[in-house]
């Protein structure tokens, strides 16, 4: 964790991270619920709402894409993947170098450790390789700490995601993603563990609003530094309402009811 | 995915890739319906067609005839495959460097990922390599995305082949070669799961013309953006008709009845 | 061993390594006694003890605090280490090279040795790695000599200290960190096997101080060259206190009874 | 397969190949019939004679022997090769650089592939390597194109022959190696299936003269290029003899009776 | 082999290493039949003696104390070695690189390898490397030739022992050391079949001086170019003597009666 190497994908020490890495690891059933979102340049659109702090894309997403957003987009190049037609113990294939990453404009790498999994020693080595290049291009480092695999029995434990999110300062994260653990109480432990290391939770599958906003909004006060989101947001008929009130709770400390007033039902009223 | 990286084997956004990689795949049984076809230099010939705007070949096949045929065929060096001899789960030695495949003059890379397989981590690295190598070299690159191995139960399921194209975009390919899934809807589906990446349909083994020609032409108007066929062009006797025939369909927006008039019987009359 | 290449983490050629690389070893469980000590701050304020010739961290904790105590702390850069996530046979990933630490200003390198695990080999010849990338800038090199895995019944054998006190000095380790053998003859034994390369114990979970004393100064007394200890200094609520005490045995040849003097009933005295 | 580049190793488009690996594929026991074929000095006297296009040898025989002999003898390093004490699937350690053959001054690679063999991807990623450091140093390739492994029946299968010798021309081998699949009819059909890679086949074990001239009569005339040969040369009394004949047969369109006509009978009789 | 490159660690094209690599092979219980002989000087010291060609130690020990000798001993650097608490099929770390051994000063490298391990074919690999660096630098090459392991049942026959000093000069070892085979006629078969790569036997575990004399005497008159030796000669109680005698039977061609009037009787009366 190196102090400030994070600032191009954060903003007032916070991050909303949109991600959008489904492609790659769930295939195009996570695009159903909404066809249009199949489409990356919707989702680069929405990346260029204020209250995104980074888009998580993969190297093929990102070539194709990124360089007509360069300007109003931050990209966190997510470097590991791997579609979930594998059955093997959990693993991630590295499919961009840092390198390229850089060389496409990146401004922070993202990269998925299964701490716990058979493949652990691999990963943990690839991720050395990663955040050690990614400091010589000057670029922030997150990950996707997500224990998973032979010997876990449940991944959002509270002292699993308290472990996960040390690993993330230990290994010299500057953003550790973490699966929400439960309460604001945990997820806030996990971020005194990570100490000087954001913390920030996955957003997980779509919920309604209100439920999906105070989950944020309790783990901010608990301690979290933000969020990193993909269905949550990017299945919703009206994503930017979402953010809007999402951008509310993280960074302007408005409370839950307030940032409901930015979604559609008060939205329709506004117009 | 890289706009306009493949330009040097398409033609009007489009793509008929002669593939001849059965040497190494599949070994001298694909020869024996026309023993003549074991002659790379009648393939070489064949690919001179104006219907065809690439040429997958190994690197032995490469070195010896390519340097003959530089001014007229686009080379699509198939870098990695594997003898049908292997018994073990689903993978592919890379036989042939990208800085190599660049120095005999090839205009894009070929590459299969067995998505699915116990390889495809490993394989989806050494995909990883090519690609970024492709890019400085300022080659286009094809995936011969195929889904294969211990869980696939049926590797031309729909939904399996949208990921499969899915999974060229993600990745860094500009052009996605998939098995056919059954149905013109079906690989309409792949192909705008895979956004600005081609998908171009694998020809498969051989059928009548009328046949082949329609399954080609509703997989265009479908969405596909070509195809890639090996024995259902070389086998043939007269395949620079089924050429004809095929630039018709996939470039001139002939129907099946109009392209038919060039394949034999007509041809005949029209001697 | 190379004479003097430790010069930077002894003092008058003994060690007191202060270890703290629980946060990855162990995980936030080791923090639970006293949980200010997640607090790297508070671990690096007490490697500022004059007792401490060393201070243990992996990659990001040093990242993070190292630069602010640069001039107060002689840093141990400890390259490889696992969660206890991990379920396969005894490993370690490398997750910093030497080059980072060299960078970050490291003034030695500390690397884990399973000898008896299945990893063994792999992980020496890692080891060969890091030893000889750290002669190239001048580290003094610690290995941890944790004979273990399968095969190994007991890992605090007499002889196997001894034997994994050799292979500190065979592979090229200027300090061998073993676990305490159980008697002050059997860790003097191990540290006349190992010859030039310095023995230092290791501190273990935490005990009482005159226990923890006497042990430590039997050690010395037996030929050990110091200590390396985490929880038994930094779990206690008053760790500068046992660090006095440690600095007395160790390098001043006090006694356990002068050395307790130092601890905190006559500490309240002497206030 | 690059047109010429193996003119160093061949004559009038044909190789006689003499062979000399046996110390490490079998081991002494191959030198049994004959003490003096343990003396590699012997086998380089026998490669001086004008029929021997090449002399395959291993490493450290070429260090010892080869520098004498550099005016007379094409050397041919043979990359690979693995004892018969190796009871693993069948595999082959690459037991010489490209780099170090060239700088003794080799003319040619020799390469073992198992095709079918559960090595095969790394057997032919490793000649990858090989063959495209040989091209950087104008060094021919040839290939010992030997399936065999778990799930080969039956190795001189003609079809696994005619597969083995078309892996030649796809992998780009210069010439192929092949075991003699029973009858000339069966070694033409692989020679056409290898193209413009030339095959040669194995000489294999001891057999009387005429027995063995038939054979290699028998498939020049089917369109090998040659032969590879090592005991049905080096084992017999009179090893000059049989290259006389083998020369006659080879390159000079002789019929076996006429190439009889040079081995001993007539020899004692034209003193 | 390369004519003259072990000329740094021979004398009249005859060797007689001390070997010193017990510490990490089998650990401090080799050191237990005299104590002292666990301090490396003490060995040191013993290689100044004239009738040792080279002392073989691996990186640790060269590191502390060769620097002290290095006018007065020649360094054989054993690179590899692995601790006995090791349960897998055999296999040796390596340990140390060439190009350290050469910046140390040594002037030959060592290398075990176990042929018929299940490892064996990574280790021919390793060893590559490792000789053809030697060869960069100008070293000498000393192959431990032990075939070892799944399927050797017995691994001192003459037919292996003959095998694996093959091994040696296929490979390109200037010397291989192999275990004695029980008889002056094997050693001598296996100098033969090792051709100008010279055979040197292994000490073995300590005998009295007439055993260990006329074995030695009758490897030398049987072909054996020398000896390796350790515990034959350190756990002595006078091991000067024992190197006064094998320098008489091994350099000077005395017979064991005249070489046993060196050792301990004889000195007493000769004082």
């Amino acid at each position: 964790m190196l102090p400030d190497a994070d600032a191009a994908i954060t903003r007032d020490g916070k991050a909303l991270i949109l991600a959008y890495d489904h492609g790659i690891e769930h295939g195009p059933v996570d695009f159903e619920p909404n066809p249009e979102t199949a489409d990356p340049e919707r989702v680069f659109d929405l990346a260029t709402h204020d209250a995104v702090t980074a888009l998580a894309v993969g190297k093929g997403v990102a070539e194709a894409y990124y360089p007509s957003y360069a300007d109003d987009v931050s990209l966190l190049a997510k470097l590991n993947g791997t579609s979930n037609l594998w059955m093997g113990e959990p693993d991630s294939a590295v499919n961009w170098s840092v390198e390229y990453a850089a060389e496409l404009g990146a401004d922070a790498i993202g990269f998925t450790l299964y701490g716990g999994s058979n493949n652990e020693v691999e990963m943990a080595e690839e991720f050395r390789d990663a955040q050690e290049a990614a400091r010589d291009h000057d670029m922030g480092v997150v990950m996707w700490s997500y224990p998973r695999g032979q010997g876990l029995k449940n991944d959002t434990d509270p002292g699993t995601i308290a472990y996960a999110a040390r690993l993330g300062l230990e290994l010299g994260a500057d953003i550790a993603k973490v699966k929400y653990p439960g309460s604001p109480e945990a997820i806030g432990e996990a971020a005194r563990m990570a100490g000087p290391t954001k913390v920030v939770m996955s957003g997980g599958s779509k919920t309604d609003d209100r439920a999906f906003l105070e989950t944020v909004a309790g783990a901010i006060d608990g301690g979290a530094k933000g969020l990193a989101v993909g269905r949550n947001v990017f299945q919703r008929e009206n994503p930017k309402e979402i953010l809007d009130a999402l951008e509310a709770v993280i960074f302007e400390e408005a409370s839950v009811d307030e940032a409901l007033k930015l979604t559609s039902a008060s939205a329709v009223a506004n117009d």
